[in-house]
């Protein structure tokens, strides 16, 4: 820390990502990245923007906001792009909370919600999930604070039905709840649906997972044309040309491409149901998954030993130093061939495992 | 503005970007776009990138940093890379600015700096420029709070000399003083030279302008490695991949192709001398200018009108609605081409003139 840093952010610790190794060629499934090359429309539209650097993207995003209303089902007015879904996620903790309306987010899920609110300066609960991970809704109901539910939520998979979710947004009619839906397209159901019917629920989501594009840094928060216009004050207070023209395009690409995207989530589902059953016929607990991730524990190995066993054999999986998650890895789904990979080396581990 | 948000944002006003008309064919020399398309290196690598996106960026940035260490002449530990400058900015507001260390920057400047010091409710002075548009030199000594000067400053495109810069950083020891150099590559001389010398001192500046990138979205901030780590506990708080992959390999290009960019720099410059000499002849003032624009008015045509007047005739300037600069436009250095043709549009309207 340098004799000039702010005061105001002694507590603040940043976030971690997951290990971005290079050199080594592991076999990556520490970040839920698809194994998928992004849409070839993507591709093609991206680098057709590389030759056009030289001009400012639109701050509007009109040809984005075009696609996304006739792709998406929302209005245009109620829809805001970001710069991944981090971006949306922190001008959310930066619009909708304060000193008054305080964060409240479940004990174990994204990890950045608690970062977040610290870099606000914003006080925050942490609900303790459910002894099975689950998140008990009645926690929720008439909170009157700013509510943050990733659903699916992470790391555990698990999902909410969208009865639950509308239950949280009605139980706090003068709260924003915003739904982090960074997964939400292996198997949930979406909260974009109730836009229509509440004026205090936000809808985050991301091009990273299921649209391939971790790499492109494309999200957005969906919800009433109002939310959506407190967004766009941070945001044109904050970086107007947040997203380059490049990224912009690649996203028109994935939307219109959404039978390369459909193909895709059903790979990752069926992948995904595969290794479950793999995993469990090894002994493993497998949470109930509707992400493209599995969050697993063995009865007898210590989930950092397994993290390290299968690093060792160049198998990359996410493993978290906390009292609650210590004994279970997110491990996630990538192609067939990836996680035949993964199988035959927790075969070997287990085997030789005291 | 939604029942929802946060009473800290009523003073907001966010900023306006420059007109990004669509449709009509405009000559568009309104937001200090380059000309001249990025370098062939650039795309190139770029387009590699845009197959590939399914993977996260690299949130250390490491072949980026590796080439700017190669040719910016700074340490890896001295340099940080942003979804352009504006985001290295706000973080300097949010790092080295608060209650306790107020900001402060000329009354005319990058018109983003009141928006971030609003943004993160951070008391601001203005200090008004001399009757010329200069800065004087004087009033910045000893301020003991946080500076931010544009060198070359904006809108007026007006230089100071790397001596002046340095009287300034010497003489706020105790405070950061943050010289953003979006213009620098025009004809000025940087202050990255007294990096090494000064542990206040922060340096920004963008791959926008002079690196033909403006739609690829890079900047950086460079100063003292303990600044720089702080600047990384804000970044790694808000966005840690805030670079995708595609901008970050196109980075890469732009550096290594220095040539191109050295050529680019310099047509721009001819072409404003050219520019300056037409307009003179037209009974313009020119300020002089050290970027890669020209802020000019007419003795009998108010700004206004001239804008407008362009505006008609296809070629967009920027025009400032203040009392100070209401007399004035803003002309980007476009190709010779465009510049031709801005002189004889303006022949046009002056032979009409009342």
């Amino acid at each position: 820390m340098s004799r000039f840093f702010s005061g105001k952010y002694d507590a603040l610790t940043p976030y971690t990502p997951g290990e971005q190794p290079r050199g080594q060629t592991f076999i990556k499934l520490n970040t839920n990245e698809s194994p998928y090359p992004p849409a070839p429309l993507a591709q093609q539209y991206a680098k057709k923007e590389a030759e056009k650097l030289n001009l400012y993207s639109d701050p509007q995003c009109r040809d984005l906001m075009a696609m996304a209303a006739e792709k998406l089902g929302v209005r245009e007015d109620q829809i805001l792009f970001t710069n991944g879904s981090d971006e949306v996620l922190n001008f959310a903790f930066m619009a909708f909370c304060d000193a008054a309306h305080p964060a409240v987010f479940p004990d174990i899920t994204y990890g950045f919600y608690p970062v977040f609110a610290r870099l606000n300066g914003v006080p925050y609960t942490e609900i303790p999930l459910q002894e099975d991970f689950s998140v008990c809704v009645e926690d929720y109901i008439g909170l009157n604070q700013t509510i943050f539910l990733a659903n699916p939520n992470a790391p555990t998979g698990i999902c909410l039905p969208l009865s639950d979710i509308e239950r949280i947004v009605a139980g706090n009619p003068d709260s924003v709840v915003v739904i982090d839906e960074a997964y939400i397209d292996f198997g949930g159901e979406s909260a974009m649906a109730l836009i229509p019917k509440y004026d205090n629920l936000l809808v985050v989501q991301t091009f990273s997972k299921s649209r391939s594009m971790a790499g492109a840094r494309l999200g957005f928060g969906a919800g009433n044309a109002a939310l959506i216009r407190d967004l766009n004050t941070i945001r044109y207070s904050t970086n107007p040309y947040n997203i380059n023209r490049m990224t912009m395009a690649a996203g028109v690409g994935a939307l219109e491409a959404d039978g390369y995207f459909q193909v895709n989530c059903r790979r990752i589902v069926e992948t995904r149901e595969w290794t479950g059953e793999k995993l469990s016929a090894l002994g493993f607990l497998v949470i109930p998954s509707m992400t493209n991730f599995v969050f697993v524990k063995h009865p007898e190995v210590p989930g950092r030993d397994l993290y390290l066993a299968l690093r060792e054999k160049g198998i990359l999986v996410r493993h978290f130093d906390t009292p609650k998650l210590t004994d279970y890895n997110r491990i996630t789904i990538g192609s067939r061939e990836q996680m035949k990979a993964l199988v035959a080396a927790l075969n070997e581990i287990l085997e030789v495992a005291p």
